[in-house]
């Protein structure tokens, strides 16, 4: 079926060759799939009109691979991208799968563990880059501690803005147009993760060497693991001018990380994600993060791929209808939400004028701020009964 | 009962007058408690050995008190101090209480309260300063939403950085000696709240006009609300130099804000606190904001603060006793805790020397981390089996 | 604006007094708007459609009433109630309020409390019983502890127990036409509350000497404040013919208890719960248990009311298209969901048979569950884009 | 070291073999240790001073292996036992790895699942009675869904039902003296579990045929992350006299299932916990169910399986010493704790007497409840400093 939810590469979607790619191998269970080549996911994403992809250097080929087996599946990632025209938006490192990573990469208590780390980003930095990647993702997984003594917090944040530094440095000194992006979560795997939420990232950056290098990947369920709302945080992302790119999926609150497709979870929440994405400035591609449930076979792989779109899609297209409808730009009015961009000090007062500023507090504290109705205009426009 | 759990003002202990004055008021229920005027909670803690306090202008008067009342109540506020030797260390301004801030202070969509509430800032800062407060707390409670389309995020964030500004900026022409401290909370009473942890508001600081003046506040429960580690979470406020002043308290992780006193909640969190705290570097007043429960009379009032200031004791002793063990010494050995202080990169090294390093990929996969018996020293300690 | 989405009481809308009622004051702060009579609440939901309503005796009249004012305002109400047609459909008793009740009620320590809480209760079921209320609901919000030795929870639930026969044999004795439904809660405003989910209360119920007049009033927020699934709660409570009443309202996940007004919150959620309400034989009154949020002035009070029973009317549209949907029932049947009412053993079949029973294990394995596929067509009816 | 906090078989201490036996695979990555054969995990715990295990039936052997490896492995199991005089205190069936499970076991929308899965059982239960284990573990973590329309609950319940009533049958007609234990859990690895907390499971085993073979086997862990109360949990559980068993160990609040050591996560909770056991009438063994990290190395897993134990033990005389400290005797009255198992009706009285009683309304309420003393008395003696 065709239609106006069906994407094209101008939508510029983008999935981890991970995402459709799992086989659903979970702590309880062993896999319900068989392992998929990345030059599948590649094909198949291109027929339902994905505009691009983003992989870990095992994603596409093994930890273990040696130096021909390397070049074998990566020359077979490459002939696919090239056959679809999928772009390779992204690309990242898989620091957390081996068990060499057991306690983290760049800040793993062992320093052979860290510096094995960095070598193994630079070398997929230059995949990356030959791929034509534009954003270079850094989920630190591993990064972290289940008890009190085992990480010294601030030892291992000088150790996590040198490696930083250093990979900034190896992007410049090489040449590269390719910028960082950081992807915090809270927990899971480890105990509680370093940098857990967008605003430690964030602040994380400030002290980096290069912090123009520097920016934020976050993902829906991990904010939401937290209890965070996702659309505050990429809105506070955009205002640090750091929202390098996204991970849409889906997320039923504090509990493990569900990965669900997008739309499903939290379903009032992806629709301020879209909005949040669309009306503030977000240049990156509508990349999805997520796992088809362990119990889908192929066909449900695709269909939960295919359906991450469409949600998006849909939501697009309710967004724009809410931003456009006459009724919202009253009810927001009402609601004194276009006042809020109006600075509080006029041009030229200074503390001086506000240190004695009279204002009707009675009448202020009896105005109702409307704010039912308007999100009541919202959630019809997300039924679509408007 | 004297003992070497017996606080003294060299402890450096400080209360809100708000934590023993709550009269226990909550959504679901009247008080159970008489209002207690602050001159009696000051005479109170001083008795119990307490350093210092905190408050909110409307701690100490009304809001609706007119000049008069305000004088007379400010003044005998003063007189318990004077006659005490209890330190103002802190003080804030009460932006969450009335009516007129039910939709925020700073952020608040109407213009005319965001100006309001300037007005009251410093109206207390003066105050502050006049009664030697050296840090001024800023939590904006109110500062949210509850539902996405009523509040413009990034306008909100323009909003309270212009208050920032406008502060600091009050702040330098009057002279004070003053560093305001940002107060992180995800949520309640707003459904979600602006700068919802630690990170979020150490990001924001970074775009102030003057960061310098602003750090943080953080409160173990409204971390812990999040299912954040606090302990993590005032290390990486250490680790930027903003760790300005704490808030002690307990919680029992994501649910409606406790308040529990210092010590109750999550116990093993408290000691990595009381750890943190200790070996971290702060250098401010050990601060607890809590609430006694709505169970409690007038006596559970004071066995409740005097049992926060014993707690932190008991923590202190053994966090100390727990740095000094030997078996810890070569436990965190053992884990090679230390190592993480040894940077990644050696001296005169680049990324060209990591791009090829080698290490012993295996061996370090199969060592193990002995992060358990080291966390097993620690509980332990707690114990006080050691 | 008239529609297919304005109710009638046809479709057995009810609202508690408190609800629209609530003056809207929080821990943080006082009311932000003016207390409302119950007569006037039964006058304006008639107004909007509603079918009936719910009391506590303190809605109606205060804690300290005398007879007179107990008389004259019980007289208001029921004035409006026959003036409007509203039906009574649920009472109740407010034992949480008073700083009496500040240790519980029917599980407090003090021996007094419990005898008291006994005697409002009688007197209250007596009102609502002439008032016509067939279910009587009890929710014990401050049944419980914030620490672990200041409840002896077995001794509490003999208690509990004890308060429940007693109530049950004064309810026979008297006649009345009325059965108790027990609201669950995990915490808030207690640390900890007794019978906190759907599950406990529905095992406690099997202990008491009238199960068969005890059945649930599970709350949509108080689950999910647990994290867990209401539409399954419901379910349970249906399978065990104990879902007597509902309280329909909004919630974003484990935090303080928010009282959203219906659909707000978990949005995908909420459609569930109308799903498993229509067609799981629950037969009472669609109540609203939620709270104006404290931004709203009166006008916003009754815009949020509408819009609980709107979205209750629209759901239940799409819910209904849903099951009608010829699309979802092949995708139903694809995902084996009516081969789950098939019996596992066969007539005649006993485990002897099972013991030793064949099936093809790699062919099941392997076959996928199609359950993407199937939610998909859901969030679409949901979307409105089917 | 040998103290008297080491455990001897007296204590009762059991292990399930998949704890020490986990080699520590997740969703983000490989094992980090080798897989462990359970007869050398039986002679490690005996050396530890365990006295018995629990097993599923795939960690003896695989789920693949034919008949002559089966027994050529379970002989190796019970040879171990014999020669240690290690007690199979319990055991259970591996329904949650293998793909053919994805969608549940007894509730799995495939009839043919349900049947292999009643087989599978019986299987075990056979190896279970012959090894002497008195109780039979049933948790059911994948008994659940992810989206809405996938799982039919009542349905789900229904065969839920007919599964423990076979069960229950073939253990009377075989003779064995053997119950069954429930196991709940919210969620993970499923979406949503069905019989989610210890109440669900309770209430749904009023259904049973034979209710009086099943019981609760309820997972610290489990409870906490719905935020439940544990000891609140199990004394609920005890009340109903269906604590059959139970699984010790350590969680952080809502997340992922972390399966922390006992002792570790929630340490105030864990005194509650020993409280509950050792107070309450508790019969089973002291079973721990727990993964030793991913960071440990063999060493690591058997220290922390001797902290588990040692930590009981710890506790243990802790909660002893609290019950028998005279100060806190004192506190427990002052706090009028003892009076909540005088009835609330006395000997010979009715609703009659209750309908008009008088108390001393204001007195109550004003009285303070004196829990913050008795809860630090606690907290100290879990310190160690009393």
């Amino acid at each position: 079926m065709s239609d106006r939810y069906t994407p094209t590469p101008q939508d510029r979607f983008s999935f981890g060759i991970w995402t459709v790619g799992w086989a659903a191998q979970d702590v309880f269970g062993g896999p319900s799939r068989a392992p998929m080549a990345a030059d599948r996911a590649v094909r198949k994403l291109a027929e339902l009109g994905a505009y691009g992809v983003n992989f870990h250097d095992n994603d596409v080929f093994p930890f273990e691979a040696d130096d021909s087996e390397r070049k074998r599946l990566i020359d077979a990632f490459r002939t696919a991208l090239d056959e679809t025209g999928l772009v390779v938006t992204t690309a990242t490192t898989n620091l957390f799968g081996h068990p060499v990573f057991k306690d983290g990469a760049f800040t793993a208590n062992d320093r052979d563990v860290r510096r094995f780390a960095l070598r193994k980003v630079m070398a997929n930095i230059d995949l990356a880059a030959e791929l034509g990647a534009r954003t270079y993702v850094c989920w630190g997984g591993r990064e972290g501690a289940e008890s009190g003594a085992a990480k010294d917090v601030r030892a291992a944040l000088d150790r996590y803005k040198e490696a930083f530094d250093l990979l900034g440095q190896y992007v410049l000194d090489q040449g590269y147009d390719l910028r960082f992006a950081i992807e915090p979560k809270p927990n899971e795997p480890r105990g509680d993760i370093l940098l857990p939420t967008v605003g430690h990232a964030l602040a994380f950056i400030n002290e980096l060497e290069h912090p123009e290098l520097v920016g934020l990947n976050p993902e829906v369920g991990h904010e939401e693991m937290a209890g965070l709302n996702y659309a505050h945080g990429i809105a506070q992302a955009l205002w640090h001018g750091k929202l390098f790119h996204i991970d849409l999926n889906g997320q039923h609150g504090p509990r493990f990380d569900q990965d669900l497709r997008f739309g499903a979870g939290n379903v009032g929440g992806a629709f301020w994600v879209v909005d949040a994405v669309e009306s503030g400035g977000y240049e990156g591609p509508i990349h999805f993060d997520y796992k088809p449930p362990r119990t889908e076979d192929d066909e449900g792989v695709w269909e939960s791929a295919r359906a991450c779109m469409r949600n998006y899609l849909i939501l697009r297209e309710k967004a724009r209808a809410f931003r456009a409808d006459p009724e919202v730009a009253e009810a927001l009015a009402a609601a004194r939400v276009p006042e809020l961009s109006t600075p509080t000090v006029a041009e030229g007062e200074t503390w001086r004028e506000l240190r004695e500023v009279e204002v009707d507090v009675t009448g202020l504290a009896e105005r109702g701020m409307a704010f039912e109705r308007l999100d009541q205009l919202a959630l019809e426009h997300l039924y679509g009964v408007r």
